[in-house]
C-alpha cells in the first residue's frame, strides 16, 4: 500500500484507500462508551455495501447497539518502515432478524466456537485512515539525545 | 504463548501473562472518552514499573491526560489457529517534566518523525486477557450452515 505516498512522516489515506483496507481485513478493534467506561474489544468483521458487519452474543456489545450507540473501530498493521490504522466512527445498530440474511454470503462467521448468534452493524458516518513512514532505525541513538 | 491453557475455545490470561506480553509489545490502541465521543489511535508505548508510557503531542490525547481520563489500551495478536487480547484499564496523567527523565533509559522514542514530546502514563487498575482459539478452518462449510 501508499506507495503513490510522499515521504512524509505521517500521511493521510484516501477513503478509497480506507475502505480497500477495510475490505481486506477481517479483525480489528471496536472502542464503545457505556455510561461513564469506556470499553475496547478485538472483534472479527465484514465491510459490505459500505458498512461493516459482526456477530456478538456478549451483552456490553449488544447494549451498546441497542443504544444506537457511536462508536470507533480501528484495523491497523506494522512492520519495519511503514504503520497504517484505518478509523471507522460512526453508530451501531442491531440488524433485524429478518434481514439477518444479509451476511449469509458473506465471510463472516464467528471465529471462536462459542455463542455469537447477533448481527450488528456499524454505519460509519467517519473513515480515516493515516499512513506512518517509521524511524525506529533512529533507535540507536543514545537515549535522551532525540 | 498460551501452551499450558486448555482447548477451550476463550481462556482468560493470567495477569503475569497480560504483563509479560505488554512487556513484549511496543504497539497498540488507546481508546478514551472526550465529552461524547470515543476516540481510538494506535500508538507505541512502553510498559514500564507497572505502568505504561507513551509519548504525544495531539491535543486529543493531551487533553485527555489532562483530564485524568478513563480510558482503555489494548495489544493483540492473531495467526492461524490463536488470538489473543490484552486489554489496560486506568487513568491518564501527564508526567510533570521534572520526572519525564524515568523514559531516558527505556526504548520509548516517536517512531514517526514528528514532535511528540509530552510523556503520559497510563495507570492500571485492571489488567484483563484472554486467549481466543480460533476455527476458521470451518469457512469452507457453505454459507448459512453455521
Amino acid at each position: 500500500m501508499s506507495t503513490t505516498h510522499d515521504e512524509e512522516p505521517i500521511a493521510k489515506l484516501s477513503t478509497e484507500e480506507c475502505w480497500t483496507l477495510l475490505g481486506l481485513a477481517q479483525f480489528g478493534r471496536l472502542a464503545y462508551r457505556l455510561v461513564d467506561e469506556v470499553h475496547l474489544v478485538p472483534i472479527n468483521y465484514v465491510a459490505d455495501e459500505g458498512t461493516l458487519l459482526f456477530r456478538t452474543a456478549s451483552g456490553n456489545k449488544l447494549l451498546a447497539a441497542a443504544m444506537h450507540s457511536e462508536v470507533a473501530f480501528e484495523i491497523d498493521w506494522i512492520d519495519d518502515d511503514v504503520a497504517w490504522s484505518v478509523v471507522v466512527r460512526g453508530r451501531l445498530h442491531r440488524v433485524p432478524e429478518d434481514q439477518a440474511h444479509r451476511a449469509d454470503e458473506l465471510p463472516l462467521r464467528p471465529w471462536v466456537a462459542t455463542f455469537a448468534h447477533d448481527l450488528v452493524e456499524l454505519v460509519p458516518h467517519v473513515v480515516t485512515g493515516r499512513r506512518f513512514r517509521l524511524t525506529r532505525d533512529a533507535g540507536d541513538d543514545p537515549p535522551g539525545t532525540r
